[in-house]
């Protein structure tokens, strides 16, 4: 139920010691072949960390043996040094494993501006090559958690290949991804075309969809490895099918370890002009702080929905607009409808239906409330 | 120091029993001439309440006789039911004054998505009225507070002429207007069309550059009404640089009243290549909740404003910017520079000031951070 499940591929987490607590903080999965494809996604961000500028080099040429990825801090606006490190850290690779260092993506996560500690990285790197199993992708998994709470799995297979993957995020989740580690692998034979066009379309429906704090991270990097282990070659479509669920599955792991969060909402934009209304309506009520706060809060406040939708651009008449929250249509036609106190937000799961009446277009965006946890884990992140 | 400091101007607030506290809800702010020349600006939000539907089409001829502003309930997406009350106060005033409906702007705030007591709301008029007087500028400011604290006025004399106003808001802060109501007044001899050049240009260098929360209100509405009693007819240019002087008092006013905030952040951005792009680069870093909860926690975490400004599209390499919190430079062409330790936001009031070094444009924008206290009086609002 990981990157280890497919055929061809070994992991491992292990402490490396960048971490004051002592936890697993280095994780490495390793592609033993027969093939080597891959295509990776990174953040849309400007601010880019060290190792998505790597990374972006490695992944250019659609070949990667291996992808090693630390917790503990972000190696982003660390300056020439810490680019020095992420490079470092890719040539340990290369060394224990007999690769290029120009085939070894790299993926940080932490605190943004501060040095990661090059040696312990390094010697970790060893540690790390030195424990490699085909059951070392839990480890792995485990080794990527930052303020996660759980760590995060998933697998789905078809007629003899097979699709796994890990993934970390808790925060700065959002569009373009988000402070979302996360590696995938299979074991089926795809080109890296295939792979590329594969896991966009898989992302852009499920990690692009995941909008928790509308906050864009510096480090995202989706990874998709293909040993071609299975020696099938599955029909393009199918395999899009599964790693869409794959990806699905985990942005909702994601979603449910958001931090401090107390209810995942999944909104539902429904009759919009185009998809792409739909999803920027979507957004737009992910991202309006005092929504999420009233959804903490139990309230059915659907007055803060139709505010935020207001903003948007979208081709839509505000006054015809149905909104349901967890079953109750509260608002018909821009006004009230059913009594507020007929929803009960108690469940964690929310659903928030918004009916636009303006075309045949839909899209759901997964969000999180607005918590007096979320306050406090992100006004303590540094200490 | 209030609408009642230029002279032709009379107000009253009134508890008319809209609020089930009791206290003052109803503001009335009458302009006795001789003129009666006036300008407004609205919310942006598409989605817009009955008030500003209605105001629209009185400022339409740019003559307004009077305001009436209520708290306790925002009278948005309320139906035609809705609208009716809106009209039947503005006809309320009418009777009681004996001036034209079609003079009289009408605003309220407070919850979306509840009539108002239409039958209240008139008594309350009729009450304002016979209550009107020359001093009722603060009790005016009174009685539109919903979440605020303290009432918010301001007044500035030039030679023979005075501007005044009251202002509330403080939450649902943002852009485009947010849910501030404002009435400033002026004795002053301009007409409509210049009220209006002047209006604007005040408003977005003001009110435009609050962003407390990055939530557009349904129900924003800046009034300013010239009576001509002073018999001067000030250089427009002098008479914009005072009316912005009122409007930013006003505007940080309402920053340091912001909902639940521990600190006032002011982001002054710097060599922008333009003044949109400095406006738009200030904004990503006032709407990033990772950023505005470190500053609650006393954290200078340089490193979430690269990240939130990386998402800008604006003209800039952020490997060239500079970072200053509070006389600090933590970070220098994108790198660490000062340790953040030397950095002391414990004070409320936080200077942030980023420097692109793309232009000579620059731009400052007000917010709040994202605080305990925040998500608990907007989770508990519509209780």
């Amino acid at each position: 139920m990981s990157v280890t499940s497919p055929a061809g591929f070994e992991a491992a987490g292990v402490a490396a010691g960048i971490k004051a607590s002592g936890d697993l903080d280095l994780a490495l999965v390793v592609n033993r072949g027969p093939r080597q494809d891959a295509a990776v996604v990174f953040t849309g961000n400007r601010a880019q960390a060290n190792p998505i500028l790597w990374s972006k080099q490695v992944a250019a040429d659609g070949q990667v043996a291996a992808v090693v990825l630390n917790s503990g801090g972000a190696n982003c606006f660390t300056g020439a040094e810490g680019f020095q490190t992420t490079h470092a850290t890719a040539e340990a690779v290369a060394m224990a494993l007999d690769v290029s260092a120009g085939d070894v993506l790299v993926c940080s996560t932490g605190l943004i501006g501060e040095q990661l500690p090059r040696e312990r990285l390094v010697a970790g790197v060893a540690t790390a090559a030195a424990a490699l199993s085909v059951d070392g992708g839990l480890d792995a998994a485990r080794a990527i958690m930052t303020t996660d709470t759980v760590p995060k799995t998933s697998a789905r297979s078809r007629d003899g290949w097979t699709i796994g993957g890990i993934a970390k995020g808790a925060g700065m989740l959002a569009p373009g991804l988000a402070t979302m580690l996360v590696v995938i692998t299979t074991d089926a034979e795809l080109e890296s075309g295939e792979l590329d066009a594969a896991l966009r379309a898989a992302t852009r429906v499920s990690f692009d969809r995941l909008d928790s704090d509308g906050c864009m991270s510096t480090n995202d990097q989706v990874s998709l490895l293909a040993s071609g282990a299975s020696g099938i070659r599955p029909d393009p479509e199918l395999f899009t099918e599964a790693l869409t669920e794959v990806c699905t599955d985990l942005a909702v792991q994601l979603q449910a370890d958001a931090e401090g969060a107390s209810h995942d909402i999944a909104i539902l934009v429904e009759h919009a002009e185009t998809e792409d209304d739909a999803v920027e309506v979507g957004r737009s009520v992910a991202r309006n702080n005092l929504f999420k706060a009233a959804v903490f809060g139990n309230d059915p406040n659907w007055g803060r929905v139709l505010a935020a939708i207001g903003t948007t651009s979208a081709p839509f008449d505000p006054y015809a607009v149905d909104v349901t929250m967890n079953g109750v249509r509260v608002c018909s036609n821009g006004a009230p409808d059913r009594p507020r106190d007929e929803v009960d937000l108690t469940p964690r799961a929310v659903s928030l239906v918004i009916d636009l009446k303006a075309g045949d277009a839909s899209a759901m965006i997964w969000t999180n409330d607005l918590t007096h946890d979320y306050v406090h884990e992100n006004s303590a992140y540094a200490s």
